[in-house]
């Protein structure tokens, strides 16, 4: 069994997310072998890729506000408690758009993480 | 791309659970084939199975306090921010003695909701 509080867990780069910050929680240098949980933070103002991949996100919004942008460049309100699934290969981004920073957990297989 | 508000989210039975509601965030019936993601809430007095499975649990606390018990009958004190992980096979439990509901983001591969 491996605990971390949030506070202590350091900062990855993320190369080409602007005001994105993002944070291993439980990945496979706990032994993870399988799923990694990951903790991302946008500032306001702040953008991930609109990419694809070849892996899903399982995605809960903690903290903030925001907005998902779907493989169609619709605009997709978010608010804490709520979830988004993003299946492999399908186009998305998110993007704070708000004042203060959103926080989500963003779950993905080993592969999405390595 | 699947967006829910969890309280929106209908609650599973977790029968031989005391005290504990689940919700199915991102599962199969949304496309999802590999990892579910599941909301828990202990209610105070309440505790999942001392148990173990051959899926590891990926979790973090979203709201309150409570414990999770190790494999040696540890008691581990959790708070907002905590992640937790639990590998494969190994014995854990969850309780809640404090007065307030803990909720956590629970993640299983998909033979843990099968």
């Amino acid at each position: 069994m491996v605990i971390k509080q949030l506070s202590n867990v350091p900062f990855e780069e993320t190369p080409g997310y602007e005001g994105v910050t993002k944070q291993i929680l439980i990945g496979a240098p706990d032994g993870s072998d399988e799923i990694v949980m990951r903790h991302m933070s946008l500032k306001p103002g702040g953008a991930t890729p609109y990419h694809q991949h070849d892996f899903p996100h399982l995605v809960m919004v903690t903290q903030g506000t925001g907005t998902v942008i779907d493989s169609e460049g619709g605009e997709h309100a978010l608010a804490p408690g709520d979830s988004v699934y993003i299946p492999d290969n399908e186009v998305h981004g998110f993007r704070n758009s708000a004042s203060e920073p959103i926080n989500f957990i963003c779950v993905v297989p080993i592969r999405g993480e390595q």
